[in-house]
């Protein structure tokens, strides 16, 4: 047990708040989709969630889609409905260098879940079970899960994708061509989309993430807490896990809007937004942000 | 703390070795290096090292040739020396879906330290400054890091191997061209084979590994020894790394003799050795005894 | 000139005929569309139009689409509308090791026209121009350069090929993705199988091939031709086209239909049909049949 | 038969010089084998062999290092000694997207005898036959081969490149790990670079041009000739072979000294020499001069 005090952990957010300033500008916020690059890439917003008590800095109340986090629910949605052995039929567990959101990571099956066609794999099962209900799913286990009702499609950022998405049509065409997903692409790729475009803060999910971290009681549900756990842990920050999990130690999984989920096992939840990304797609400030934590906060799962 | 008396590990471990009875004739030993392919398929032995105490059941005197364990110790040898800034500028830190004794995991620079064109850069940097003693120094800090004397240099694995290394002779020269290496590639190549052929057990492999787990006290060895537990996470397990660290948990490095060594960080070490291998290199029975001990011991780092 | 008379033709084409009775149950008909696998795979039928005459023997009368032959043909009409700058700005003139129906044969733009993203985006060269009328201008374009009028679509192949085109549906939204073709993705696509699915006898191919081979007078017709004749010789029939080359030496285009056009350049045009296909795609029959009348009638266009 | 008197053969090659002038300065030498660097890069020949009379214009009587043109010899050599079949059970006969110079283009076995590792499988058969005198007996090939008896190995090339060729004997190891070429690798390597070290000119080069390209007589020479005219067509000119067919249309092999070999088939044997190369490791202003002759001699094997 960690065993922090709320002070303790404020002033290890704003050290890092501070230590992170210089950077602030590094990085650009994400271009290929119209509706992002329109956000102010001077927010910043830093929670952790601990013990059920949330602490934050910054824009708490600024909301952004949750992109990429949609893949880690989803997954965890999925496991808790089929079970992991059905969920690996379909979608690998390991990581490749080949673009996340392109077509060299499938093999006869998506290499993970955190590729965006592994993440398709996913959400085509629970539209098998949900149909065009999906996201209304999809957002009640957010708001079950997090324990927060402000949570939304955002419409906006949705039309925007899905005026956008030709790579990813590619990729449900493909995967239908695989016998991995059945004949309604289109109704299953609107559902992946309308997932990636949820609208959370950093709260929200920082409360989740600690729910991934501490296993949420259950067999079940410590189960597939774990597993997202170590799937992030191998693929969670893109083409950058490695070199991530070397420097920050903390499962984590990144989206494009610039947001950071980080479920420390046993420890804490936490998420950091912060739009302008790396080369990789990971957000530039908020990598950083998580290094200088895991450090202050002995957060690092290889640290004996 | 972890908190075990060692009734309760040697229980744990008894366990795993019924439980895993039934599989013991599955998979096939190493055909490729001649050498191996002549040892006892039956041989079974497994230690953890808690404490700085160590414990075994089964041949724990028997010994065999450390293979791709080396890499381990050759990373932490590296970064001690030199780095780990240093080190990163000539080997990469992600995992890849090539092979790993393939040249498809050479981009700009190897992939990890984990493949083995990752590992020969780094004896090719023990070696600019040790030259043809780089056997002796490597021998010599498995002696201090495992604390037991009985490490040699096996000769007949060794003639085995150089004799049949084809595949690394292509590496090192690619690696060469490159300019990865200099120009002794023939003498770095020695090294690197000198590297796997050493012969340990398994108690001196688990003394190692809690050494890894528990950072060791000063702050150079606690960075290696992190670095080595994410390295191991990421890239430890061949192409089924992801698989494995979802069932297991443990950042754990296999070598095609049979052996796994698992660092539990902040817990323990541990080593198993069962000579036949699954179809991804790594010993059969000896990962399934990992899954039974992470689960009785709770030793799985992705749960909370 | 080759210089042959009627009764040299009918011989050779008799002889190909008899040498490749042993090989008529080799290879297996195309399965992957439905509607194929329904043909009888006895069905063989060869023509050679020389000096605008045209030379039979076998099923003449018997009709099938000509799939990938129209990659042959619509690369005809772009060149000869565009002009050969523009339509190699969007396709490349290399073969490739990737499978001709996938994705690994594009890169920035696809390797050729031959593979299926080439000549899906010539296609939408022509759709840009002509939009649902592509087909019936493509009809046009065979009937006036076959100078058969007895060429149309397969509403029922059609209809097999396009309920099953989900990698061709892939391929499309890729190439929307590279920006390579605009977003009526479903209309090009359509216009696409609808090319493929044109249905001619043997010696409608024939006669095109002649024009090929000929240049057909008038300068524009000529580079059109010898560029055809070009990407067939490295490129047309599919992963097999060297050995193809080597072994018959005649600029030839493949359909899964079993249907081969080869264009002697200068001397004549074949069409063999036969629908049995060989690991390839390529007709099994077909192939030995090229092989033997480019022997006795010297076509082999490397042989001095 | 073409049926050229001299004086139009001079005029045609005197037209292609003066209208490739313009170019004279585009392009680098090939730097990675420090003895090309150092030639004087204004170097201009260009010969034809035409009915075993050869016509030249520019340095004629310089010699350069005939690199990768050894490949088409050493390719016909093999053929001739052990029969097209088995020397095509250690090569393929498809080009592929991979550098020729790497490991990409190496599956099974090297994909075609154009790439070094295909040149390298060939040589060692010869070297398995001839061992150490590979290099004579290849030496005296060309003497008869090409009527010439000035062809000797450039010691001062060879020693340069022996001394940079990691690239090559890490290819001499794959191909010794894949069981392709026998225990001897140095010795192999050292004659394949021999056989690329070998100094010629022009006249030389198109003299064995034209043999190839009129196959030569006898039942053995033609099949042999008419093999590397379809070698050199689908893999000839490294990765630019389909775009120089399809403006060339002559069967070719260049090399990184600058040369291009050219075999007309049935017509003539061509050969110009100028060191610049283009992106592709070809003579920039070599194919222009190819394309200007294929057009004013009607060379191209695709027209009609």
């Amino acid at each position: 047990m960690a065993g922090w005090d709320g002070d303790a952990l404020i002033f290890a957010m704003q050290e890092a708040f501070e230590k992170t300033k210089g950077i602030s500008k590094y990085g650009e916020v994400a271009s290929y989709i119209p509706v992002l690059e329109k956000v102010d890439p001077e927010y910043f917003s830093l929670s952790i969630s601990y013990q059920d008590k949330i602490y934050s800095i910054g824009d708490r109340e600024v909301k952004f889609s949750i992109q990429s986090i949609s893949k880690v629910i989803s997954l965890i949605m999925a496991i808790e409905l089929f079970g992991k052995d059905k969920v690996f039929e379909f979608v690998g567990m390991e990581n490749c260098d080949k673009a996340f959101n392109g077509l060299g990571c499938v093999k006869k099956i998506p290499v993970n879940p955190m590729v965006n066609a592994g993440a398709i794999v996913i959400i085509s099962m629970l539209y098998e079970k949900y149909r065009e209900k999906t996201i209304d799913k999809f957002i009640e286990f957010i708001v079950n899960f997090s324990g927060r009702d402000d949570i939304y499609l955002d419409e906006e950022v949705y039309s925007s994708e899905i005026a956008t998405c030709a790579m990813n049509r590619s990729i449900v065409h493909y995967l239908n061509h695989l016998n991995l997903i059945k004949d309604d692409c289109e109704e299953i790729l609107e559902q992946y989309i309308k997932c990636c475009s949820v609208s959370a803060n950093t709260e929200a999910i920082a409360l989740m993430a600690e729910k991934i971290a501490m296993g949420n009681g259950d067999k079940v549900k410590s189960s597939s807490s774990s597993i997202a756990c170590a799937i992030m842990a191998t693929s969670g920050m893109y083409e950058n896990t490695g070199e991530y999990m070397m420097r920050v130690g903390i499962p984590s999984k990144s989206g494009v809007s610039g947001i950071i989920l980080g479920s420390s096992p046993g420890k804490c939840g936490l998420a950091v937004y912060s739009p302008r990304l790396n080369q990789y797609g990971n957000s530039y400030r908020g990598v950083k942000v998580m290094e200088i934590l895991s450090e202050s906060l002995n957060l690092n799962i290889y640290k004996g």
